[in-house]
């Protein structure tokens, strides 16, 4: 909640003693002061990860933001530096559904997020409309099966133009492809349903109902060349009963996907989340 | 919560237009007083289910637990009637784990149950004392691959011999063959983990914290055929983050299991689970 | 989730046997098909609830209404029909928060509400360009101490214009008189946060910070004369830590509120909320 | 989850720049290995909070444990340090109920709880059998009002005696006078219920279902002179409808008391819990 500019690092690498004395240091002998600093260790993987979140000294918030990463590497960390007066840039990915879209548009209007939504990115023309009505640029990129390539390179373009730093995937029916995924080179965050026991292939819901299961679930994910199966952010349930047909799991499905996604896109946007190997960690 | 002798009936059927007064009437005419009733009409399916609970007129209990069988047989519906005055005798089977095993006879001893415990079965020794210090009678039947036919005839001569007609698995580390679950003819309700994703295999805990979940869960389920497949009783999820290793997870997730499990079992006791296809409509 | 027109009964009353099967054979000897009954006896006071929702014989929807009234009078129980053919006309009271708003508003275009929102009324023209850009007739009403008789009045004479027939008061600031709901005389739902332990007085959420509280509130119920203790539709929590600052509590409180009110709404609308003494049976 | 012997230092005080490292540097200056660092600075008061753990190196860990007090003395912070090789000493007040008892001390035998249960405490007899079952020493000091003080007397020099470090409050029906707490000079963890809308006075679950909640929950908090009112460690709910008689929610609120009481037991045991002003950190 810090109104001064401040940087937050993520930082994470082999664990060896000093670390954190070695990091906050090296911030107080610049002037820094530390607002937040939370450490973590794999003590199993001897992988040692820390956010940690400073004001720099007047006039040196450039300075230590490539000092810091000079740091980090001397250290061995691989490292990601962010700076609050820099707020990243960010397009909404969706097709027909509409419930993920109007949350995170309301949440970045009510100040929840701290990054900017600066497109709304769609392969179909339905919700051009209400984009525009938020003031939102809207951008139609329709998608066929043997144009793939060439629509996502007109994706590619677009974002490379805007400046995109990140994708969220509101319910966006396609499936990005890996090389859309590896050329675009930054996060995507897509939000998918999740079920005790899992349901693959289509229709979920309705093979969820078939299977009386008694809680419903979505999962917010950074995407990955395996479809639905990357790091994980957030998961959330809603209990349902042998009273909720088809239509109500899909109705509490909708509200579990709203929350759960605008959660993950928000953590992402504070530097919250790290990612390594096939899991994240989440300083929140 | 009622006190005097009731009956609960369990029904289910095809669903036709007047079922909810047939069966109303039938109880009014011969003096009884519902105290619950409770519909539910799967619509798509076309099937009516119902639970109703009621006192019978003065002496006419053991006549009307009769007469609503032939009712519910007139009307195409398959029926269960119960009375409060016999409570269920359980077996729960048991191996090293004592945590389902504690939670569930404190429950008795605390009269949350309506049913009452007659055995502890095992194939090991170790809960032994703790169960002869609650008084209750411990049966060491141990199980290995080669005798295992032989091993679960035992099992099933001591069910027949104590009358028991519901058998919890509280964390028993052997699967019941199909051959035992048909000759004991009774239902089963076994407890396991479960995951978003889901893991199969061993070690699902480990699996769950390589992956990074941010949910864990436990499902009780009848036990059929298909392991861990039969229909769900219930389930609930516990949250996790980075900081909790896998023995955190292993201690939530027997504190999960503990509530799921005596909750499934606390509402198979009450009537209160009608099975149907492979999933459940629960009564509460 | 039924498609053709039905007719759905609230009733209760004292107990007393036979009632189940008056009203399912009143229904049936009419042609009518239950679709669902859903029955509660509260046995400490003697009271018997009853849910019954069923399709009439075609062409005796409106036969049916009128009778069933007549019929609950004659066994001296209160009742309320409703046909799902009539919507229900909403109006949503507003001042200058518009998280509920926009979350009652997209549910609503998004099918989830059994009713109509007819007018946003407000105290602040705050919402207006909003109200407007949804299609909804936006109403300023200013509500001032010195005036307020007088401004509920203009409130009072639109409602009767609109017909409306049920109040949202989706974070509406200003308190409504006793006065104003006697006149009205149609339900009114509130919003408000609730905390444990409970907050009285100004800015609850700096009080629950300050207090350290780990769980906070909202709950939606029933306008009465005692301000904020009207009859409990619906309660929900979420988890804060000491990382939460004030902020980040108006933030969560912010979302429980949509949730909370939105189902509440639901709830009603699908007339699935009985209410006595001062408490709510919710037949979900 | 370290199974060396390791330090934890809870810090608390004024905030300036340089804290952590200074802390950090201190440790790896005496060839010490922090396991986890964990801070938090609460901006409005101004007021700087850390809890980090570490192994010092061989043969250090005494002298790093009187030291790092005298820094932090120096550094003007409160603080408490504690090894892991000391277990602390808890006694269990208990009254009949037996829930929470049998609750924590499953919990102890399962190696949950980073201390040791040294003695039940009873002004009852009712669980001194159950007590022994488990091999744990039973003390039986009747109070009753004429003769409280001597009677706390009685259980002041027990505690004395026996080492006590933390009393655990498990349903311990009796109030400890201001006079008893300030003697004792250390902390004492009760549990109660709490509801929304909060009631006050005697047969709570009686108000809460005549007020038709529709959320029961339960508080564990530090007892202080303010009955009921000290800092709070953890809370939680669980979802009650009307179907739920009084005997209901005393269940349910049972298994929230079970596990919130166990929750802020085992938070206290790892240090994981620092007290400042009426609320707590906690550093989960």
């Amino acid at each position: 909640m810090a109104s001064a500019t401040s940087l937050v690092a993520l930082l994470h690498g082999p664990d060896r003693p000093g670390l954190v004395a070695r990091v906050a240091g090296w911030i107080f002998e610049r002037g820094g002061n530390i607002l937040h600093a939370d450490q973590h260790s794999d003590t199993a993987a001897g992988i040692f990860f820390q956010r940690i979140e400073w004001v720099a000294a007047e006039g040196r918030a450039a300075a230590d933001e490539a000092g810091f990463a000079a740091l980090a590497q001397s250290l061995g960390m691989a490292v990601r530096v962010a700076s609050s007066a820099r707020r990243p840039r960010v397009a909404v990915f969706v097709s027909k559904f509409d419930h993920c879209f109007h949350d995170l548009v309301l949440r970045w209007k009510a100040g929840e997020l701290a990054g900017d939504l600066v497109a709304i990115v769609s392969n179909h023309p339905d919700l051009g409309d209400a984009a525009r009505g938020y003031g939102l640029p809207f951008h139609l990129v329709p998608v066929a099966a043997a144009t793939k390539p060439a629509d996502e390179a007109r994706q590619l373009a677009l974002l490379a133009q805007l400046g995109v730093e990140l994708v969220v995937l509101a319910r966006y029916m396609q499936v990005l492809s890996s090389d859309f995924l590896e050329k675009f080179g930054r996060p995507v965050i897509n939000i998918h349903h999740s079920f005790l026991p899992a349901f693959a292939g289509g229709k979920p819901y309705h093979q969820a109902a078939a299977r009386g299961v008694k809680l419903i679930g979505a999962t917010a994910h950074y995407a990955t060349r395996d479809l639905d199966e990357g790091p994980i952010i957030q998961q959330d349930v809603a209990r349902v009963t042998h009273r909720h047909g088809v239509d109500d799991l899909v109705r509490k499905g909708r509200d579990l996907e709203k929350v759960v996604l605008a959660q993950a896109v928000r953590w992402h946007l504070e530097n919250r989340v790290l990612v390594y190997g096939n899991k994240t960690v989440v300083f929140d």
